[in-house]
């Protein structure tokens, strides 16, 4: 992370390895192809497309009739599906409308369906070919029959279920649950396209056995319910996902139709401490640069608050709120909107080791977190700065 | 905050109360102008101008020639600064630029002076009347002297004195800092604009008389640092600053030539916990939705995570994550990105209350955190939406 063209960047800046994105991405791909399940990816950590969105653009070649083509070497949206543009899931209405607005379909918004969004899900799910939203709530179901689509169209509808992970959804085993499936299977002019289980409970994991324990159970609770409902007479697909279970398949999830992780076209060291990946595997960096000493309270100052790598984490790591690239020893203590401090883990601080200017790399405890606290990811490989992502914002 | 105009926000949404905002701006003001100090508004909680920069105008007026008139009825920085656009500090450079952009000037870049904007530092410098930049290590006075300023302009230099806040600044008890001072008031191209104290250590007090003996202490040694300037030949301004202190001035706080609060624009929680302001003096909150309920657990999920209200504060109120606006029987325990999970203090959740759609008012701990993660502010005045502020960001 020396390079020149790195050290140009003004920090804070959030820096993004495409050739670890693309080794991320292509790993999951290959595992998904071999496993036979449907790759849907999570557009969440990054929210990005291309650089075209606010004016950057990274090569412009002009054909012999004069007119432009527009080359857009890094499109993270693009990476991970395989260029299809088919087939992700978002958190946010504001994400599904800005892949939709770049030509991408197959979107499941997976999220409660909020009652203010309903009329502007209804709009999406008339205008793609195929728009998903979720529920967890029989009154959900009784607000999308209040909109029913035009044009014999119908909702797609994926039943949101709780396996232990303990955020959204209606719980496993209760027997509502099996009641609001049939009952969303039964409307008129809504299908039940799937069961989703979110696996979040794999965070807090320390390795693989214990990913894989989420994992199967996640697995055996859903495909038991996929059983119940073909008890019933309906089929539809099934989908867990979180990005440790995903990184750590069980075989049984060779018997779900798709899976749905986000983080792992960027990792983190939250990440590498669960044990989906290893340290190296971590795609996005945070570069910032020594500001100030303080010898009365041996620390240095460098310009990276929480605006530039939010709180997330709490500062729970033994080096604190990151890991800081090449000095073990240090920890950044503490930060303020635009402040970090850190100060070493043992002994006095040789400042001569860290005059004013020194580029430092903190390596994020949370990716998600961290890049939605960037307007601008700079693109590098191979040392060289190859483009900009501008992630969507907003809901 | 039940108003028509407000439920027809999608939540999670940022609200202004923009009476709230000229009424804090005003006390602020008028408690200077009777001490006969300086205000300059610090710029960093808000990040605002007018709601033109993205498109979004108030309203516009075709005049009898046929011209177009736009009003800006909601300009944040022009209500702090009386509507001089002079004399107030930002925290990024990317602020400084952005209100150097927009006519402002008399700005002060309170800041580490940071290696790499040193040549964009000059630039602002050399263009306006008066662009101020901080320092606090001899080093950044080297990096000054080696940009010499063209056309004979001087660079204008605030001295950081760290005067027990512990974050930047030379330590005031120091004799390198006295040292250092000296060496800007001498050095060619360069003047000694001021000194500069950040009291942040009143974020530690609890009521007026803790916040005033902080702020007793840190004027106390701003001014007898000024003293032995003065001993030593060399008279320049002075400034202290943090909403706590600026909102319970001490009788010599009358000495000093400026003072610099920030956060009094907004106010949140914490200031209200600190004694700065009451509760409801709050001009800032986020609306949100209730997406779920939750029985197995006794909680309702809201559509409010971490991107819509940040995690400042690490859930330590009795509420947890914030105040929820009429509901003092609710804590916001836990947030992961797009999801807040909401239960009773104490009881089972009487879920009738609750429907799914229900909006619920979020008043942030920290709302230059909260403010930080929203791209966009919806401002109200009486009940009544008035227009849109929107931050820059980055550095």
């Amino acid at each position: 992370m020396k390079d020149e063209a790195l050290s140009s960047l003004y920090t804070p800046a959030l820096v993004v390895d495409l050739d670890k994105v693309k080794r991320n991405v292509q790993n999951m791909t290959e595992r998904y192809e071999k496993l036979g399940v449907q790759l849907r990816p999570h557009m969440k950590t990054h929210k990005t497309l291309y650089e075209h969105t606010h004016g950057y653009i990274n090569t412009v070649v002009i054909l012999c009739d004069g007119s432009l083509f527009v080359c857009f070497s890094s499109e993270c949206a693009d990476i991970m599906t395989g260029g299809t543009r088919r087939c992700i899931v978002v958190s946010t209405l504001a994400e599904a409308s800005f892949y939709a607005d770049h030509g991408f379909d197959d979107i499941l918004y997976a999220y409660p369906l909020p009652f203010d969004k309903v009329e502007h899900c209804a709009a999406l799910s008339e205008r793609l070919d195929l728009f998903q939203v979720l529920l967890d709530h029989p009154d959900a179901l009784e607000e999308l029959k209040k909109r029913p689509l035009k044009d014999g169209r119908q909702w797609h509808v994926w039943l949101k279920l709780d396996c232990g992970n303990g955020r959204a959804g209606v719980l496993y085993s209760d027997p509502g649950t099996l009641k609001l499936a049939l009952a969303i299977a039964q409307a008129d002019g809504v299908e039940l396209t799937g069961v989703y289980a979110h696996c979040g409970n794999t965070y807090k994991c320390k390795g693989v056995e214990q990913i894989q324990a989420v994992a199967q159970e996640t697995t055996n609770l859903t495909l038991q319910f996929m059983e119940k409902l073909k008890d019933a007479g309906v089929t539809c697909k099934s989908s867990i996902g979180s990005t440790p279970s995903c990184s750590h398949p069980v075989k049984d999830m060779a018997q779900l139709s798709e899976v749905h992780p986000g983080n792992y076209v960027f990792y983190d060291v939250q990440q590498s401490l669960i044990g989906s990946c290893s340290l190296e595997d971590v795609a996005v960096k945070v570069l910032t640069r020594v500001i100030s000493h303080a010898p009365h309270r041996n620390q240095l100052l460098v310009d990276c608050g929480w605006t530039g790598l939010s709180l997330d984490g709490a500062g729970t790591l033994p080096t604190g709120y990151a890991v800081i690239e090449g000095h073990t020893d240090l920890k950044l203590v503490s930060m303020t909107q635009e402040h970090g401090r850190m100060e070493p883990i043992s002994g006095p601080l040789d400042y001569s080791k860290y005059p004013l200017g020194t580029m430092l790399t903190l390596i994020p405890y949370h990716s998600c977190a961290t890049a939605a606290m960037h307007s601008v990811y700079h693109v590098y490989s191979e040392g060289h700065l190859v483009g900009k992502w501008l992630p969507t914002r907003g809901w």
